[in-house]
């Protein structure tokens, strides 16, 4: 995917250039409080977020980045707008990117600032252009796509000028349509690497809807080298959700895949409580088998063969499958038990082999 | 959208040609439970269901038909696997419309049966291919998106020697890849209306994703007449779902476009407790406001301004925005209120303007 765009290293993860698409999030946090935010970014490192931005509104937030990078494993990225001298100082600070967007950075002269101390430090720089804050003189330019990237454009001939060529870029809305067609004009005008999003997306389930659907199709088009997914909601979320759009399109592996039916009226078990078990009991397991919970026998056993286990409803009681074949017929009163140990065998048995090899 | 297919009319509903695209869901009550079943239609006929479908799995399924029908609103689709004679059965007893896996139903000569009566009451037939319960015949096929199609085409030729062409497709499977695969192959192969799902998509969350991806992925591109999001949950959440994903492309207006921030370490305000009441008390408004929920003054004024409403956070106390507009400081402990104190203003003077027009 995307394999064409410039890779750009951040810290040591690299984006762009053919790599996996990079998934990253950000702390809500006071920057500042360090405990707070060395806490957030563990919880994000655990469910698997590889590069995480902080924001950097004051100079206690810059006095904070060493402490935090000390305590972390993931690259930090730093997160400002209208101080150029915060993004210096953020720099110097041993920031592993930053992040501006120079419509709230103000005059060229103290883009070029900021981008002589990361040429001199030698880390990446997002350009990151937002409909929410775009430049005054494009105000009037109708189409918010258009405008974002020759906003975005303009600011990459600049570094270029500073021949600076370490940069990614985003042209962010909170209009998916607007997005995806700022994304994709964007991508035909530059290869630099394309850091995706919907900014401002929502709450959990409508920044979901929103972000899956316009990270998707850019994705599917071969357009992206990072994401974050924006939600007002904890952080946790955005790498999930970031991860499952990945697996859908088959650009990441990120754990298990719940194959599991909509439940309708010729549902012979109770498949809502026992995918949410299921769901729930494997939230932190990173291998990527395929579990099916299937209420009936229309595309029960089908599904459930196809999977690597499974279960499909019966009348009384429902059938346990296993790397394609029936094992056993178990009780509908302890479905979710009994596959759930069939499950964690599995998992043993691929990781014993792992090891192994 | 998709306006070069076919038309196709389902009860008073019409898909294909070029009309809104279609929302649909399906009762996961006993079908015979005929209390239960209205109940559930009436519950996803208010939040904008168009269609539905139930189970038909038996004759007391097709004995309440004409029960069910009497008492909602939408067009009734009866779902029919392995009998040809209930798909006959449920036609007479009064079925908008049928959805048959002509691989369940058997041989050809039953199938044809199905399409005769159809013929007769003059009602619409879905061809439903499904990855789970492919014809045996395609087993081998490794490629699955071609075996769905190859499978689909098949019983499509069969039905045009029987002179019907009151046909909507699907060839729905639980990865989204081949979905989205399936589904590009057959639109380029057809223009008959489809009806596009990501079958067995798993639990609100994980369905909600690989859905609004799949499905987002394809109508982005023009492809799909009718939609159905399945998910292992209350299906009310299927029509929210849905309506999101034909919302963020700009194809239908379902109502209020919450736009919120992530909130991060430069957060004034808490944007999150604020989002979700809003959102809460918002659910059944069907107005198609933007209302911005902003944590801070990078994008919020920015955004605030473009929305029809809302709320930037600032040291102290936000700024409420109306039309474009600053209107006034308040305070961040009653900001919810505030906020949707104005909104509901701003919905009755939108609701009296049209009642005047």
């Amino acid at each position: 995917m995307a394999s064409n765009t410039r890779k750009v290293r951040i810290g040591d993860v690299e984006i762009g250039g053919g790599n996996p698409v990079a998934v990253q999030s950000m702390t809500n946090s006071k920057t500042e409080n360090i405990k707070e935010t060395v806490a957030q970014i563990k919880e994000l490192e655990e469910v698997g977020c590889e590069i995480v931005r902080v924001a950097v509104p004051n100079r206690k937030a810059i006095a904070a980045i060493p402490k935090i990078k000390k305590n972390i494993k993931i690259p930090l990225i730093a997160d400002i707008h209208f101080h150029w001298e915060y993004a210096v100082e953020a720099i110097e600070a041993g920031a592993d990117k930053i992040r501006i967007n120079p419509g709230n950075i103000g005059k060229l002269d103290l883009v070029a600032k900021v981008i002589e101390k990361a040429k001199e430090k030698d880390i990446a720089v997002r350009i990151g252009v937002n409909s929410g804050s775009l430049h005054p003189k494009y105000s009037k330019e109708k189409d918010i796509a258009k405008a974002l990237v020759k906003s975005c454009i303009e600011y990459v001939n600049f570094c270029e000028k500073l021949k600076f060529k370490n940069l990614v870029l985003s042209v962010k809305s909170s209009s998916v349509i607007d997005s995806i067609n700022a994304y994709r004009m964007l991508a035909s005008e530059t290869n630099y690497p394309l850091h995706l999003g919907i900014t401002e997306s929502g709450s959990l389930m409508s920044g979901t809807i929103k972000s899956s659907v316009g990270l998707g199709v850019l994705l599917a088009s071969g357009i992206g080298d990072t994401i974050r997914v924006s939600l007002s909601a904890d952080p946790v979320h955005e790498v999930h959700v970031a991860f499952q759009i990945l697996q859908a399109l088959g650009l990441r592996s990120y754990g298990p895949e719940i194959i599991s039916c909509p439940t309708c009226g010729r549902c012979d078990i109770d498949v809502i409580p026992v995918v949410e078990e299921i769901e729930k009991q494997l939230m932190k397991v990173r291998v990527p088998i395929k579990v099916a919970v299937m209420g009936c026998v229309v595309n029960g056993p089908g599904e459930a063969r196809e999977a690597d286990i499974g279960v499909a409803g019966g009348k009384k009681e429902g059938v346990l499958f296993k790397g394609g074949k029936a094992l056993r017929r178990i009780s509908t009163s302890n479905m979710a038990e009994e596959l759930m140990a069939e499950i964690k065998k599995l998992i043993e048995d691929i990781e014993k082999t792992k090891e192994k090899e």
